[in-house]
């Protein structure tokens, strides 16, 4: 048999019955250039999972290295633990969104937000190799502020065994996103409303050195570029 | 018996099994002030819920109004069908998160976020009385925008037949933050690398008239309080 050629759909995921959005289907994504790109510059995640038949959501930081989310936290954090214990794992969702502007129709009805997101389902796990642990902390970091893992003080052996390092690996994944103005219905255009966007985006201030640096360690340049 | 005088704990919310943190419980916080202060802040939150035993997490709008918040969504969405149908009710988890700064430590450990978080858990209703749908929906409208719900022609009865409402009050409900500087251990002080903490904040840009806007109608004076 020849090999299986490089098609379209490698470069997309495969998309499953909990990814088709049931409204709204002209805004989702499946293909891995939008979906890394919005992961890509985002470094908080919104990470679900179930706990004693209950949904919990807690905000807590990522890393993307090429088809895996890395999250960490503290050995004794619930959803880590439970990952750890669990078999065959922790079922997650794992949701990044940037807002990207504020969309005013004429009507009430058509406000809505210009947005990107990424919705990511599957099974958690706890990374116990090594190399591959001390990958993710730095992938962590660096999710933040590219660079900066290279610019600090590794962990310890202290630090990592205090770590727990859980995998979700990007399988089922579909991102959403809207774009551009209001759309009005035909028969508001002429309201006397004002309608359009506003745009938003994160905004990055002045850094703010600890007040016990140090004098003559300047702001590192890879700050300027966030 | 005498009537219950208003005592601190009823501008707090009471913590619970679920509540409290098992981790960095310093960070936790249940005045209504700092919760309500933190969700008016924000309009957009991750709303967690659980289909088929496993986690799914959809970032969407909210309002607040008093103790409750308020989500809405065609009536043909997955949650919402099932808020509406489920008896009692539909287990959520709405959480809502700032980002206030990037903290840099000398070591990478150290590294993390300023930020405040609020996390409601407990179970949505779908909203059927008509008068409060439409306050609702007022509600979801000024939580982006204070003041545009007025400026904006309202729901007629066809939008409002596919607009589905859920209340959730607030009821179990936590905030955490973090502020400050890094925590650097001690014995990393003298290390080279820069500490300290870049500013992030939401940056709201001029607003972009919709392309088939009306001449004459100027943007309106509560965009500028964003």
């Amino acid at each position: 048999m020849a090999a299986t050629p490089v098609t379209e759909s490698t470069s997309a995921y495969e998309p499953t019955g909990r990814t088709v959005p049931t409204r709204s289907r002209d805004r989702a994504r499946y293909d891995r250039e939008t979906v890394h790109s919005i992961l890509d510059q985002a470094y908080v995640c919104h990470l679900g999972f179930v706990r004693d038949g209950a949904p919990v959501v807690l905000p807590t930081l990522f890393g993307r290295v090429g088809e895996a989310l890395y999250i960490h936290g503290s050995t004794g954090s619930r959803p880590l633990l439970a990952a750890g214990k669990a078999d065959p794992g922790l079922p997650v969702c794992v949701t990044v969104t940037h807002v990207d502007g504020l969309v005013l129709a004429r009507s009430a009805f058509h406000h809505s937000l210009n947005y990107r997101s990424v919705v990511v389902q599957g099974t958690a796990y706890q990374v116990t190799d090594e190399a591959e642990r001390r990958m993710a902390l730095d992938a962590l970091v660096d999710q933040v502020v590219p660079g900066r893992s290279a610019d600090s003080r590794p962990a310890n052996a202290k630090e990592l065994a205090a770590t727990a390092v859980i995998r979700l690996d990007l399988n089922e994944v579909s991102a959403k996103l809207r774009t551009g103005g209001p759309n009005d219905d035909a028969e508001d255009l002429d309201l006397p409303y004002w309608s359009g966007v506003v745009p938003v985006a994160p905004a990055y201030g002045t850094p703010v050195p600890a007040a016990d640096l140090a004098p003559g360690i300047a702001a590192p340049g890879y700050l300027a570029a966030l």
